[in-house]
């Protein structure tokens, strides 16, 4: 995604403390209650923020958090929301690395990685969001039911990452390798678009999806 | 596979019981041993052998299985076998529902999967060979280090078993959506093509393939 530098974005996410939100940590284990919502669905990377404002705007009862660590983007998000006047959607500005910090264990209902970044070298596959690392602070944070669901047109972020969840006990399901073609065949099946994705898919180049959930939490909801 | 009736199909196979084996039972648990070989490699719906013949020819001190349930078919690997005097191939004429019935536990280093018929139709799904029922069957035969090889060139076959390793415990590696144009970029990558691959490939069709190992295995492995 192209940023530009935005001088005062800073003050105007200072500005709406109660929408970008500036100790995360303090809600750790208490943001439905906080919020008087159902549902927890976290959206990381959401860029300017078009699919979670959209999915916000469907579930009312539901809270939603936009997490993105650039500045400059997270306040088309905040915009978008004041705009809406959408009253269950929080901002995070913080990095994916901090979030077992702001969320606690059983706490989060579904997580989104939609069009994140692939870091294509090697050396920094760490960073990739569907990375072991990642994806074991996420498990301890789904609740038994939880899951999480990403969208990516970037072949190989999808292999790695089919890759990555099954080696990390991950079952995974719902995966399509053209989900716009499928949506064609069956346009029942909902898809709210990404900025990202809306230039994308108009030129026909196919958008990978799967729906992954740890095995362990299956287990435990079994017993 | 198109097959013709054989009726001499029979008595060709009982006149050879050194490779096509009659009372595989009988083995269970002394492949190795019984051939005085090193590694066991099975595949699972050999077709006309090109593919298990031609990796025999290659690994002189491993044992190789080719299970086929066709009679008509499976002649042609025997005769594949005869006339390259391989005498590190063996043939079982039986279902794959027989296999642990044939194999010990621990006992199976590679299993090899190609080109299974897809079963499309939602209710045939339990006779896909990476079903559920199937893939706990190979788990148990498969040495700690063993894996299992799979490749197809049907999408929805491809996409079921990448769902249903995942989530039956299976750790995912070396997943392709088009194995033959990652030969051309690397033609270090080996690979030795079935007769209906090499029909398909030329076609310029995808040829999908992954390598999976239980994750119990691995854990006992580390242990």
């Amino acid at each position: 995604m192209r940023m530009k530098h935005k001088p005062w974005a800073e003050s105007y996410l200072q500005s709406h403390p109660s929408i970008a939100i500036q100790e995360p940590e303090l809600r750790k284990g208490k943001w439905l209650q906080a919020a008087g919502k159902t549902k927890l669905h976290i959206e990381i990377g959401s860029g300017k923020g078009q699919f979670i404002t959209q999915l916000a705007a469907q579930h009312p009862d539901w809270l939603f958090i936009a997490v993105e660590k650039h500045e400059s983007v997270v306040v088309s998000v905040l915009q978008k929301c004041i705009e809406q006047g959408l009253n269950n959607l929080c901002i995070l500005n913080v990095d994916a690395e901090r979030l077992t910090e702001c969320f606690a264990d059983n706490e989060v209902d579904v997580f989104y990685l939609n069009f994140s970044d692939p870091w294509p070298k090697k050396r920094h596959m760490k960073r990739r969001l569907s990375h072991a690392g990642f994806l074991n602070h996420y498990a301890q944070m789904l609740t038994n039911e939880g899951q999480l669901q990403m969208k990516t047109d970037n072949q190989g972020l999808f292999i790695f990452s089919l890759e990555s969840f099954s080696q990390n006990g991950w079952g995974m399901e719902a995966i399509s390798f053209d989900l716009h073609h499928q949506i064609e065949m069956d346009p029942t099946i909902e898809n709210i678009e990404t900025e990202y994705e809306e230039k994308f898919s108009a030129k026909g180049q196919p958008i990978y999806t799967l729906t992954a959930k740890p095995l362990s939490n299956r287990t435990e909801t079994v017993e």
